[in-house]
């Protein structure tokens, strides 16, 4: 669980919601709804942001909340973050996160879109039923209160698409979206803003959990297959080739 | 331009809003921004649906408007459309056309939706800016008074999304989107109810004309290639393949 | 496991590969590389073909085997897998199966392709690594000795594409390719010619192994949503939505 | 057209092939095949690589060949290249395009493939029969040598695949693949190695030809939508919106 942990130390409704900051009330949530999981958090202000080598090797799905620390991210963090990506670690990207410099690099678009910050009713719904990420959920769910975010989202077309959230000024948004890039499987979901109690919500933290579950890695995480052996490939190399 | 006309001759709200038929404001708004089109209409009172081998034989791109007849569509006239589509004819099926036994067919799915009549306001969001379909068409458009067309929609997943609606009570519709089959390219577009003057609006019926270019067959309407030669092929067949 | 089980009463070579029937091979595979499913078999003969309304209530995926019979499957069997597919049940097509009724029925295409039999060597692609269907396996597989199935193969552009097999006679083919239709996951797969022991070959049982477990529903089996409620959705319905 | 034409200027093969470089050899097949457009070349030794602001203004769709050069290729050209293209310019990478800056940057993965130059006989296999891709062009064509370019070619799943081309060494791959970025048509077409005369061959000059006018855009390129005003949106923004 990688949180930003800014608004935490400087806003007094975020710290109303999320006293131990959000990325601990994500970790608890995913602790509920999938008790196998080993959960720790990493936070802005850790060196390297708390994501060295080490820590990546022994991570099968980081989640990824950031938002007024976008452009101070290290690059060297994010290239590292996006090469682990592409041997097979999942990605849940959250909220503001569709901004961060390795959501963009992941996607090679700008991932702008509209907002407002009305404290509006968001509707949710669900486009996927039977989809791995909607399990347990119902048809449509409504958070009370949120920021909206609204099309154009400008990123490629999902691989899936999941969920599409609707606000009480009209406005509709692609809010839970698949990718898969090299190994690697990518969730974006898009409800929890840090001035309202989001992460709190039964259903949020269930689509949260539902996603790692589908995001993990089927196998050890390896260099790609283009890493693997040369790329050079003279007549009948793969004559050699083995199953696991 | 293919249209029940039955809704036309029962309901006084209908004759109206289209007195001469739905079919005919439909083949209006093609010929007004599409005038390089020929454009003719048929109906389901005239023999065979009025789309006969020569009639189809003669079709580039077809437009379907139907509701309370679904099940009385001949289906051997179903039968030739789907052939036709897959050989390459556009389609663009409208509104209810989303239960029509030709749409379930090429769809393989029960295309089912929620509906609710209320005349309640439409929003149309673009969220496939810089696509044939949207060409000239605003980041959204309002139709004032609508029937509601609700998620869960069952279709499969889409080639390309275009359009995402919602209405003034919540709900969220695909209301844009495009399939190919075979050869074949098919746009479904859902504004359109019978009740409201949907068919008169600009933005529609812009869209509507981008859907016919879009989906005009590129070449002359072929035979499958699997169809086109047995398909058994002896090894090295393909050295006697030839462009056109 | 439906298998057809006539070409093993027919032919001698079938025999040979296949003393107990095709699906029996097929069903050990699955058992050898997921052994916590349970698995049994149906065939052609039975009565309703062995899939009566009780033996799909009690299958959380099917996967199916046919060829010369395509057409003698009654049309009341493929409706009401059918429906049991878009109700989240999974399936798994195989080889020749891309012809049945069922399998057109949830395409909307004719499924055709090109084939020759030629007992020639076939390499299997692997194009989609990190997904749970290529779990264990190498970047190429060699089937030493299978029928030739060549593009191009008549079906809609599948959600993900996961296998392409090249043939010796110069012939490519979309091989393995996943489809969500309703609720329900369907896998393609066409490795597995009767006059050849595929079906014996560690990397083919695999694969199927891991699409088992790949289009097993999350949860119980449900009717459709657009089932379970009317769907005429009056103001404000969704309030009440529970997640399970 | 840009071409790297650095291999022109070095290697004795190139020279025989294409005396003018590459790019005049492309730049006339588009002449024959499309000529309606009007034509125009640039390269790396040109100042800014002949890609000024005032050109790419100009241009509606960029074909890209380069090689040795990937890296020379300056940060600020492919940041513009890359803005131009989400804004709606069509992009056509050639072959070794595949490892640009601007294809990984427009991708977000690395590209990478496997490779082999054994001058050995690429089959180019249509999987999209009607698209405007492949008008006029057979189920397969015969390119007599050729570099070897196989799988797993690590690109996002393509918005829809278009050619798959198989060696005679047996390797496979996505040779024709379109994504939608932003309101920019992406292109990428693997045939055309420089020691071989590929794009003088009338099938690889009509898909080149075609796909130029497919990545066209449809009306004058714009800012994004979510440029265009502020992305915040006070409630009812939308009633202001216009049709072009």
């Amino acid at each position: 669980m990688w949180g930003e942990n800014l608004h935490e130390q400087r806003k007094a409704t975020v710290q109303l919601h999320y006293p131990h900051g959000m990325h601990t009330t994500i970790a608890e949530g995913i602790a509920e709804y999938l008790p196998e999981a080993t959960v720790r958090t990493a936070t802005f202000e850790q060196p390297e942001h708390g994501l060295t080598e080490d820590v990546l090797a022994d991570t099968d799905v980081l989640t990824w909340w950031g938002h007024v620390a976008h452009e101070d991210v290290d690059d060297e963090v994010v290239r590292r973050v996006h090469e682990r990506v592409l041997m097979g670690m999942g990605l849940i990207v959250l909220h503001s996160g569709h901004e961060s410099k390795l959501f963009r690099t992941l996607m090679g678009t700008t991932c702008g879109l509209r907002w407002r910050e009305a404290g509006e009713r968001e509707l949710v719904w669900n486009v996927a039923p039977g989809h791995p990420i909607t399990r347990g959920l119902p048809e449509v769910f409504v958070i009370p209160e949120q920021e909206m975010y609204g099309e154009y989202f400008d990123i490629p077309q999902p691989d899936e698409l999941i969920f599409i959230s609707s606000f009480a000024g009209g406005e509709v948004f692609r809010s839970g979206c698949t990718f898969r890039r090299g190994q690697g499987r990518i969730f974006y979901f898009s409800p929890g803003h840090e001035d309202h109690p989001v992460y709190h919500q039964t259903e949020v933290r269930r689509v949260i959990a539902n996603a790692v579950r589908w995001a993990a890695p089927t196998a050890e995480l390896q260099p790609y297959p283009t890493f693997k052996v040369t790329p050079h490939s003279p007549i009948g190399w793969f004559s050699q080739t083995r199953s696991d």
